[in-house]
């Protein structure tokens, strides 16, 4: 039994590690293109940021230590040129050397990646524009910081790798201006939670410019680059990074005649067999699907990778092995902030027209008595059949990524958002409260689920009637003195609201807000138990704000 | 309609104020015998320790916000005498005026909570010796630390609040000898888990003894204490602590004639109903059952009052709810490990005769390449027939919590250790790893389900037949120039094991072990695959030392 497996970061290092375990007589190769194998390329913006302080740390394996722990065979700088299926063998290239063979196969699993986008764009490949994916591209951008060549640089592209970058770079010192195509960062979530992220990023100084198009670069004068965008503008800066998406390498497997999907993509079977049984394909090349529609997805992060790599190397050794889609989990820290989200967004959803409602619910992450409490905010979506939670997003600080995992593990339970109600979760004042913020959330989405209140969402007060509508602001005095309110509005504070009932036409529509739309919720079950026709703002002034933004 | 709830913190308060959410128009009245309503009982040692800085925090509500908010009439330092249940009336005495009443109702939720053992020890009732149960206790407690009048204390009794304390006194600069009859901290966690605890409090400078019984307490010549133990030994300091446990409030129920359970909880059904139909109870009175087992159990926290009070309430206002038991799920933060718990513990099944298995893994909380990763050791116990987890424990730094979280939804879920291999978690460098420790626990369980590895545990290592059993330590030079090794074993690097095969006598057996487990798990594969009988000591040396110490 001979294995061969081309790409030796994340999927493909996994797969051959896996293959070792199952079967120790195995001949098992690994070609990998680049300099170094299963290298730690999520740290690579925390490498430039000096987080990571040495080098070494990002080489999570050597083929030395894969040959030592594995009997793997790993051949590093060596190019596959082509893959002929017919005889099973793949025609391969020594970068060092230039010569070229062949290696036979008897199993092959393709585990290539993602490559930067490039845009053909004028001046984009001028010396101060840095892509990020491998150690070389990051010591150079790192080397151009280190020599405090750069005071300002510009990011493009607003995915997650870009944002680790931008935020690396503001730690190191630059002042960063982060430019976005799309009206929002983070494709992944829904905008009004990215919404949270654009607040928080021009509050920590960033110049951040949504709905904005590159065309091209020039060097400026005095040294420098700038960046021309779409309209006329132009930003000056020391160094640019590009990282506007990524497209799937499939040049190998598009000239050995495997199927692709709509956008490249190799296809694959949930064995992750390619439509040639003996050959697997994993990680960011490959079209996958999401775990909760079923709809064909392609990810590009190391988690699912990882799995796709042990799960493809169970079948090529002959092990049944399924993949069962992915939630595409994700989390990342933004200038203090932590933003994560799990399952298919509402977006997405809509697009397919896959039935669906939200929810909105702040919670602190921990006790608020006890100190440094951080506030988050859940969006929970759920189908209205069942409550069955579909996906999830959170923004806040501490805590984050403990929620979003624990809605990644009850989304792929199957879980309704009355199981979200009874979760027996952990507390002690320094990590949580008695009821958690996944409870609330499950609280806010069961009530809406059930009946118990009638939720608005803040486009409901861009459409309200005036005829009919009325605000009705439930917070204290004390904090609008802190904030604003929504014009327009009455302000009756909470405790004050059965007393000022009876100078309430009943003939009116009550949207009720109050900071996070708790008080809205009792003040909705207050008044439509008195008669009263009323709606809470769901989220309260907490979403509203950013929303409108 | 009139509901009338015994006991105003956690589940009392919860259960009132969601009664007033779906019924604006009952009276409902709670009654409370301490001077506070619904305060932050948990917050008590973080008070004590001055995290919490001022006392204020601890008051969440007041009977003011309660009827504000709530319209319900909170009754502070008012004492329930007894239950009528034929009349339907309660007897009620004001404790500041003293005067005696009835209060009639249509439906009582009981939730009088637990109060702590007193054991009728000598000098019990000293000065120095104080409990934790209200704020009163902990302004006690708090003056004589405040005032500098202690330098010592002895904390007696390892359950959770306990070590809260003791962790709180060591933070305030006291030095702090913790007593426990058990050989073990944290009796929700089996022993070997708890022994990570042990080793580290003696390394923070903890004087811990375990297996020790007290017997006495006296004035100590110059002031102070002594605390006398079984066997005649003495401790003296300057206050002592009393954390041995708690017993249900059941005098009112008992006196009434509801049933209670062996141990003298309140026995109510999945309604939360007692025997009386108009009758509820909830909180730390009442015996419950295990959501796993279905076995009857008693649990003191504040999460599953919470949800507790709210179910009794729904049923109490005429909406069908179930409560489905509890995991018991807890954390605790100590001497800066945090620990935590869900489900059964390993020894609970034993005791009942519930079929088990359990695995160990140790992982880092984030990517070891991003600085501040932390180890953890994670147990998962689960069901031999499917792989159901039913249990887990983990001890460790940042990131306990969240796993627990985790580990809570998939046991509610009713998910397998296959799942948890394959849970999609969020993955960052600050917040995981491509494999998430609960990943790697599940995979390192379905090995052992899939007949991957055989693994012993430590006491296999104590009964070696040295006639036929080998142990072969795989760790690095580096690693044992740090650390022990099992005497007798012999040293044999991971990488250069395959090449020392041919000098290994096959007609032994081999327990393989290494730090953590995972190279021992590769070592077996290696040998099992070759044609030896081989072993991996499950957990590694990391479980092996605190096991057998």
């Amino acid at each position: 039994m001979k294995l061969v497996i081309i790409g030796g970061v994340a999927g493909g290092a996994t797969a051959a590690a896996r293959a070792r375990r199952l079967d120790e007589k195995a001949q098992i190769v690994i070609f990998e293109r680049g300099e170094y194998v299963s290298f730690a390329n999520c740290g690579l913006p925390y490498y430039v940021g000096q987080v990571i302080k040495e080098r070494a740390e990002l080489l999570v394996s050597t083929p030395e230590t894969f040959k030592g722990k594995y009997n793997i065979d790993v051949r590093v700088q060596t190019d596959v040129l082509a893959i002929d299926r017919q005889a099973k063998r793949v025609r391969v290239r020594d970068l060092q050397t230039g010569q070229s063979f062949d290696e036979p196969y008897d199993k092959l699993i393709l585990s290539p990646g993602a490559e930067p986008l490039r845009p053909p764009l004028p001046g984009v490949d001028l010396p101060g524009v840095f892509s990020l994916r491998s150690i070389p591209d990051s010591d150079r951008i790192k080397a151009v910081v280190d020599a405090g060549q750069a005071k300002t640089a510009v990011v493009i592209g607003g995915g997650f790798i870009g944002l680790e970058m931008a935020d690396n770079l503001v730690e190191r010192g630059l002042k960063v201006t982060l430019v976005e195509a799309l009206d929002q960062l983070m494709p992944p979530l829904d905008r009004e939670m990215a919404a949270l992220a654009h607040q928080n990023a021009r509050a920590k100084g960033v110049d951040l410019r949504l709905s904005t198009k590159i065309t091209g670069f020039a060097q400026a004068q005095g040294g420098g680059l700038t960046v021309d965008t779409e309209g006329g503008g132009q930003i000056t800066c020391d160094m640019a990074i590009l990282s506007v998406g990524v497209r799937p390498e499939n040049a190998l497997a598009k000239a050995a005649g495997l199927e692709l999907g709509p956008r490249g993509h190799i296809l694959v079977n949930n064995a992750l067999q390619t439509n040639d049984p003996d050959i697997y394909a994993v990680g960011d090349a490959v079209q996958i699907w999401d775990y909760v529609t079923g709809l064909p997805v392609a990810i590009a992060l190391a988690g699912p990778a990882n799995r796709q790599g042990r799960i493809a190397a169970d079948n090529a050794m002959g092990r049944l092995s399924v993949y069962r889609g992915s939630l595409g989990t994700a989390v990342v820290k933004l200038f203090g902030q932590t933003i994560a989200s799990t399952g298919p967004s509402q977006k997405f959803l809509a697009q397919n027209n896959v039935a669906h409602l939200v929810s909105y619910s702040h919670s602190a992450n921990h006790a608020t008595y006890y100190p440094g409490a951080e506030t988050m905010l859940v969006k929970l979506i759920f189908a209205p059949s069942s409550g069955r939670v579909l996906g999830g997003q959170i923004v806040g600080g501490e805590g984050v990524d403990k929620r979003i995992d624990v809605l990644a593990t009850a989304i792929r339970a199957g879980m309704s958002v009355f199981d979200l109600e009874e979760l027996d979760l952990a507390y002690a004042p320094p990590f949580g409260s008695a009821r958690d913020p996944i409870n609330v959330a499950g609280m806010v989405a069961a009530n809406i689920m059930r009946g118990d209140v009638k939720a608005v969402l803040p486009p409901a007060v861009a459409a309200m009637d005036p005829e009919r509508d009325v605000l009705i602001d439930l917070r204290f005095k004390e904090e609008l003195d802190e904030a604003a309110t929504i014009p327009g509005s009455l302000h009756i504070p909470l405790p004050m609201l059965r007393a000022a009932l009876p100078g309430l036409d009943k003939s009116k529509r009550y949207i009720l807000y109050c900071a996070i739309g708790l008080r809205g919720y009792l003040g909705y079950r207050i008044m439509s138990q008195s008669g009263f026709e009323a709606v809470n703002l769901g989220g309260g002034y907490g979403l509203y704000t950013p929303w409108m933004s």
